[in-house]
């Protein structure tokens, strides 16, 4: 582990990313006694961190794979983000998708130019549709978050967050599949290992939370939940980063999410998606700890279905 | 006219507002094959630019009246910028607001730490309220949009934004009680003149429009509007200089208001009030003739009910 450069994959990425804005308010922080700095990712190409990840890990295939594209299964923001990094580096792109996948983001991953293959809506299917792909067209399997050159990739956030803001006490990440913490990790020991990395997860897909008590991976029980991008479970590959290097993972509930989603809309005028909530709601959650201090936040994305949102904030 | 500086206004003003970001929608900009830049005022203090034109309006109060303090009437934006610039300057501040004012805005208000006087919900009443307020405690009346250093604070947004984005063909502003577009008027007059300003405006409430096709001010006949912040009409300190300086006013209707605010939502992750949308929507409505241009965007506030936009956003 010890050569990994994340200043080397920004370098790599950094033509085809946005670097991402990092926002404050005074309300907020004068309510929490902190400075609290919110690192852009909802305005990140695609609306989220994950194409950081896309790139860097096409970047690192040989001339022949990128001939023969890549592949990955995912009816999230990663399949928007290797279909849209695909198109930006002019690779072929196949994305297997659940054959209930909503249409709004099925037209987004066709936008981005790429193929979809649907499959049965069982984990199994989509592994198995997966690798048929590959081994039909030649392309290479990326996963969304157990892949090194994507983790790599998704630390280029936090990396960027502590290149701009000085003297962090501590950065708070949304836990999923753990791609965006484990590059937080890696960014954060190439620039000496100053900032505190901890880890935001709801009550209801605690995985990582139990995953670092039992120091070995463990899986969701319940998916029950708003913040749909954190229902993945760790990979083999991050694991080992985290478990060493993260601090602990806050915990939160399903209200506290929505009340620290409303903050980011009313206050902020941030369009972010509940996984990216979760953060700000692990350090409303344990404010007296953070009293004083300087805390990053990583609001990793802004994709929502704006129809749906009625419903979350109703009237108090 | 000739002396007015908007470059000195934003002078005094900088320290206690915000330079607000221009965002872009690489998106936006391949559909309307056009160079859309948004000033995002939805950013500013208090969510509006009206803090601006607050702000400025003080700085021009003598010793003796500030001292006194200032009052005005409004239920909306201007209640709360009159309110913090008081509260950032340190002077007395009375808001006038009908008895039904939502106690959110009441709140907002009084948080900003101004006194409210409530009144009957007519126009008749606030204005007799505040001219009561203002003979009792000596306090200086100060018009929303048609008081010639709250225009002058106005035009702050629009002198940054041409500052900030070179080579710009035009500015689509929204018009309500007309202090914004007046305000951009003499900005882009200071800085030359070389961008056509356009206003914008909900067919619902086409006051301006009107205006300008009579020569005389005209008033709404209806306000159904979505657009709550574009309900009032010009007054007399605003309306000669718009009807010299702006090349027209594009008329959209409620459903082209909707949709360009789910554009702003959805691509570009801002949240951003119904009249904001409006100048976007103009943008649209009129793409062929601005293809290939350079179109700045007043993006006006992001000062909007959250439990109310379930029903704007449903699915289509």
């Amino acid at each position: 582990m010890e050569n990994i450069e994340v200043s080397k994959a920004l370098k790599k990425i950094a033509p085809n990313i946005h670097r991402t804005p990092i926002h404050t308010s005074s309300w907020l922080n004068s309510q929490l006694d902190a400075a609290v700095f919110f690192k852009c990712e909802n305005f990140q190409r695609m609306g989220a961190f994950k194409i950081r990840g896309a790139l860097h890990a096409i970047h690192h295939l040989t001339d022949k794979q990128k001939e023969n594209g890549v592949v990955t299964h995912s009816s999230g923001n990663f399949a928007q983000a290797l279909a849209l990094a695909s198109k930006s580096l002019s690779i072929p792109c196949y994305v297997v998708m659940p054959s209930n996948a909503p249409q709004v983001k099925q037209n987004a991953v066709l936008d981005y130019g790429a193929e979809i293959i649907l499959c049965e809506p069982t984990n199994q299917a989509r592994e198995k549709t997966a690798e048929s792909v590959s081994q039909k067209t030649g392309a290479t399997f990326i996963h969304p978050s157990n892949d090194l050159n994507v983790i790599i990739g998704q630390g280029t956030a936090t990396f960027e967050l502590i290149e701009d803001i000085e003297d962090l006490d501590a950065i708070m990440v949304p836990v999923g599949g753990g791609g965006l913490i484990a590059g937080a990790v890696l960014a954060n020991k190439e620039l000496g290992n100053k900032v505190e990395i901890i880890g935001a997860e709801p009550f209801e897909v605690d995985d990582a939370y139990q995953s670092l008590k039992a120091n070995k991976i463990q899986f969701n029980k319940t998916i029950n939940t708003v913040a749909d991008g954190l229902k993945t479970h760790l990979g083999d590959i991050n694991f080992p980063i985290i478990k060493d290097d993260v601090s602990k993972i806050i915990r939160v509930e399903e209200n506290e999410i929505i009340d620290a989603m409303r903050i980011l809309w009313e206050r902020l005028k941030l369009v972010v998606e509940p996984s990216a909530a979760v953060a700000l709601a692990a350090v409303i959650k344990n404010k007296k700890e953070f009293r004083k201090k300087r805390i990053g936040v990583l609001l990793s994305g802004g994709n929502i279905d704006l129809s749906k949102i009625g419903e979350l904030f109703v009237e108090k």
